[in-house]
């Protein structure tokens, strides 16, 4: 086992997103992740230099420190620790630098991540409301905004993903559950006729399916080997049919069943983390 | 205006992730952003290289050219692209097998990323379900298995925090809104009254909140400047009186509320993206 440290002077998401990517190459072996965020003053920093030598002599071995830190002294402070230090601005800024020609803040980003100003935050509050709204079918149902409609049967990650979409992107992502009247009538529901272009299938393997609606509700007919096994029977053909692009979430995370349809879909990413 | 590419052989939310971080240290500049995700082939890769070289003669700049690229053949061809390539995996991945004495598995880690045996993918789909349920004061309101429980007057942000928190980290976040009745009588509404220890509250500044309001129900009582003084002083009072924690939503992104959030309770991150 060892100890990671994404050490940052805002959320830490760039350096646990980039942390996690980086440790996924390492498998089989352990690692414990702690966040230590909002690190501004070279007094915190001294702070976290604390923290991290402990660890490193309670564990006997030294943390890796994953940094995205910009002030140059609260990051040379930091860099003292007993640890593995990536310094990932030192690494990049450079050659950006160069080929920018052009010196870069070295300030934490408050300004572009500001809230009220930013579009993208309002872009992104709106997508929420949006897939809120326009979730499981009921609801505002304002599917002449929405960029991609989801459908599928229940529990196929339709609401994740769609929300995730929302959040991420600030893409308007509405959600449609097929239900058994729609499964047995063969056809789409009238609502959906006009917006075809939009629809995005979900389906997921049967064994999976039912594992998780057993999960749900025990022993219910919905949660049975026959209806899952119709149900995807029956909406894979309406998609086959319809020529809806579909994904099988079976083995795919949140990240990758949005990215996969946005890319399919030529969406175009609005918002940014 | 320079372009700037992502390019990964999974969803390019890593690249997209540490490319905006270092882009915002360049204020004043403007970037346009293209995602080239699921790139795994070397085939794929020309595709890539085809791409960002008609970009750079079109536009007469190099892009520049963020690339989350494990497999080498992959990565040698973009890197013929006329461009800056900024190469994640070679910056870090070096010290790290050093570090820990062992090579990198140099795949496109999907194994860490499948879903159906990834404990925090379940974690995450939980923690979005619970949101949902617990959203608003309504519906469930399992209290007691929230981690978290975020109190604010009508549109400070709840919901999306509470998304984000799920999606992100797999917490078990609550949220209730302060009505006007819960203002009136000055004290908690009784639901909440065991779970003191996990409330959090939101607020922000009275200008924004009408301006919000106003964006949803022009001309009305909610929206009016009174109305919306009167609410925020009311539950600032509440928040002080009954020592719950609370932030300024006015400035700051939601990543950084939630970030800031979890940082306060000292709740650790479960899931990871």
């Amino acid at each position: 086992m060892r100890t990671v440290c994404f050490v940052s002077d805002r959320t830490g998401v760039t350096a646990e997103t980039m942390g996690h990517s980086l440790l996924s190459q390492f498998e089989g072996l352990q690692f414990r992740t702690v966040t230590m965020p909002f690190v501004s003053s070279v007094e915190q920093a001294r702070g976290v230099v604390g923290r991290i030598n402990t660890i490193a002599k309670e564990e006997q071995a030294r943390p890796i420190i994953f940094c995205t830190l910009v002030d140059e002294q609260v990051r040379a402070t930091v860099k003292q620790a007993n640890g593995l230090f990536l310094d990932f601005f030192a690494a990049f800024l450079g050659p950006m630098e160069t080929e920018l020609d052009l010196k870069s803040a070295h300030t934490s980003g408050r300004a572009l991540h500001g809230a009220s100003n930013d579009p993208t935050y309002t872009a992104r509050i709106n997508a929420v409301n949006f897939a809120l709204a326009n979730d499981d079918g009921a609801g505002a149902r304002d599917y002449r905004s929405a960029e991609v409609i989801l459908i599928g049967v229940s529990r196929t990650s339709k609401t994740p993903t769609s929300l995730y979409m929302a959040l991420q992107y600030g893409i308007f992502a509405a959600n449609y559950p097929l239900a058994e009247e729609d499964l047995e009538s063969g056809a789409l529901p009238s609502v959906l006729l006009p917006y075809t272009a939009k629809l995005h299938g979900l389906t997921i393997k049967p064994e999976r399916l039912q594992q998780i609606r057993t999960e749900r509700r025990p022993g219910s007919r919905y949660a049975s080997s026959q209806q899952v096994q119709y149900e995807l029977r029956t909406a894979h053909s309406l998609f086959e049919r319809l020529r809806v692009p579909y994904i099988d979430v079976t083995d795919t995370s949140i990240e990758e069943i949005a990215s996969r349809i946005l890319d399919h879909m030529g969406l175009v990413r609005h918002a940014r983390m």
